[in-house]
């Protein structure tokens, strides 16, 4: 029956996938069962609106349940594009409804981005490390990806200035909000120098958000679209503050024609998003207090966070260092001179804990001994735990 | 505030998009306001399970809440895969679970296949016509497009050999099943002669099957996956059959490497299709008898189909002739000689009723007076006076 064929895949198929490798690694290091993983960057489930979500697909489904399993407009459901735009408004962001373009997810908005902007060997610039499935998204569409390093308060000022002067690059992509995976954020003195650096040129500036409302201590910091207008094209979603599996993010962008091109590229590649997820998390808006419902994550979040740091004190040698995030779900750690982290990610799995070496979020660079600390997901007493396991194995590999 | 940039768009998004001057002329048309619509492609709302999926949507979120709103693997959910296998083994076709990757609607599976498949150039075979959204899906990735008439039994068997050992065509794009835009279904005599052809090339056949279960007189053909095996690919969808605002399609592909490097694309677009929906749409298929509710859909499009062919037999001229479909959603008329069908609709829409000129859905053929006409989404009576607006406006249009 079956019919041996010759397989002629695209070149794009063809092309290994970036940082592969480590990700194959990740993969090996996750599967080996009942372990303790600081690894992801899952949200905890305790924290999803379980019973609001149905409270709201119950209304959904007896107001417009027709309406709610149609077809959609491509750039995604009005009453949630109005929510979005009400949340920019209130920081003091002119974001209008019309601006937002609703994704599968920021991962899907990423693709957009790239899809309308990147062509073969433009330059593109990021922070190093940058969040990895960002930089998977980009090199999809073969730019030239430079770099820029990151300080406790934000992008290096003088690499920025040099990078932005050197290369006209299409955008440049930062988390300016307890970034992926490093944990820091961009103090107001830093967003307004990097701003004035890139007001003039031909460069968009892509602010990606996830976390943005995850403060658990410290002031809010000020959105890069309040400082870039229509040159700054800013990324949220919901999979942080309401749930993951509705797949719900989007793109806000006042650049009209970019926004049109996107909102085109979109209708070919799914036409739209779910409408059925738009319209019962946009009911579940309406119905509840999203600040309050926030509250209680920053809440679990930041007392994790303490119990981790804690640990981490506790247990760690003293020759490590590590962030001390205000906000988010990441601490980055660096470990002592000589010890190599994919290695340690490798036996630290071995003993029971899973951690991610920090290389797959740089460019280019290798063996800075840098590791990703996920805090979000795990019991207290599996944090204490995991971090001394953890320490061992930093002790074993010394010898 | 406002900051002047130039905008520097990749060359993919500056290229125009397929057929867009005729895909203008149907959204002007449509937007001219409450008119009778033969012109859509949208299910009748009136055969949503809404009940059902309420009852879905509760159990899962009493009995797995958090894991329906996290996030889940990129092939899909289990349990919905399992599913649709098993109604592949039920006809016959060697599909297993593990062959299933879900989609945020079979126009994102397209894309997946487009991307991982064709390179600029490369060699594609299509019926003409042939469904627009898949021919615009296609040229995103600069192919060269090759068209095989299609009959009243399939496509054409001579100009498909022809085509066939011309060029090494990456696949052959076909919707045998009560094709969009035409309404034909290739017999079971002519999907044997096709599958003869291409068995031992190296081209894939692309079954897009939307409309395969919304069958209401004749018999069922067989799937091209029982010819074709790993050569073919299947797609499939719950729009048309449960509800398409869940945007849940999905590739069958028996072909492991490019199953795992569609996978791996799909997972850099989007990460996962909504798990919520998945589950929900998967709840609502254990506990409902699947094939009594395609029953009911089917008795309602029989039905309207019927309506529309009679009020075609007593309203249009003896000069045009037109399909008669056996399932799905769309009949195809053929205009009087001298009767432009772009000029008709615009005329059509100023009297009360929009229709789609066919020009749009051949690759390259103009002038053919040919008409797609929607039946499932309007009332009895719409379908009869819009009919005879038609074909008032047919005459006018003679003198």
């Amino acid at each position: 029956m079956d019919i041996i064929m010759k397989l002629r895949l695209s070149k794009r198929a063809l092309k290994e996938d970036f940082q592969s490798s480590f990700v194959k690694i990740m993969l090996e290091v996750a599967a080996k069962g009942d372990l303790i993983s600081f690894a992801g960057g899952l949200p905890n489930p305790e924290s999803f609106p379980v019973e609001e979500i149905k409270a709201a697909a119950n209304k959904v489904l007896e107001t417009k349940g027709a309406y709610s399993l149609q077809y959609n407009s491509t750039e995604g459901y009005g009453p949630l594009r109005e929510f979005i735009a009400n949340r920019y408004k209130k920081q003091g962001i002119e974001i209008e409804a019309s601006d937002i373009l609703i994704a599968n997810g920021s991962q899907q908005a990423l693709d957009i981005i790239s899809s309308c902007l990147i062509d073969p060997d433009d330059d593109v610039l990021v922070e190093d490390p940058s969040y990895l499935a960002a930089l998977q998204s980009f090199h999809l569409y073969n730019p030239k990806i430079h770099t820029v390093n990151l300080n406790e308060d934000g992008a290096d000022i003088n690499e920025f200035k040099e990078a932005i002067n050197k290369y006209n690059h299409k955008f440049f992509y930062s988390v300016p909000n307890f970034q992926n995976p490093t944990g820091i954020t961009y103090t107001n003195a830093v967003r307004e120098k990097i701003a004035e650096i890139m007001k003039g040129k031909d460069t968009f500036f892509v602010e990606d958000n996830p976390y943005g409302e995850l403060r658990f201590k410290g002031e809010h910091q000020k959105s890069f679209g309040t400082y870039l207008g229509e040159q700054a094209i800013l990324l949220g979603t919901f999979s942080k503050t309401v749930a993951p599996g509705m797949r719900l993010g989007w793109i806000a962008c006042r650049q009209k024609e970019l926004y049109a091109k996107m909102k085109d590229y979109k209708q070919l590649i799914d036409l739209h998003t779910g409408t059925f997820a738009q319209v019962v998390v946009s009911q579940y808006l309406e119905d509840n207090d999203y600040d309050e419902h926030i509250k209680k994550i920053i809440d679990l979040y930041g007392r994790q966070c303490n119990y981790m740091l804690e640990a981490m004190d506790k247990y760690l040698p003293k020759d490590m260092h590590w962030t001390h995030p205000e906000g988010g779900m990441f601490i980055w750690a660096t470990l002592p001179k000589g010890i190599d982290a994919v290695e340690l990610s490798r036996k630290a799995a071995e003993d029971g804990v899973v951690v991610v070496a920090g290389e797959p979020f740089y460019e280019a660079k290798r063996g800075l001994g840098t590791l990703r600390l996920n805090y979000t997901n795990s019991k207290p007493e599996d944090i204490d735990k995991g971090i001394s396991i953890l320490a061992k194995a930093i002790e074993k590999m010394r010898k």
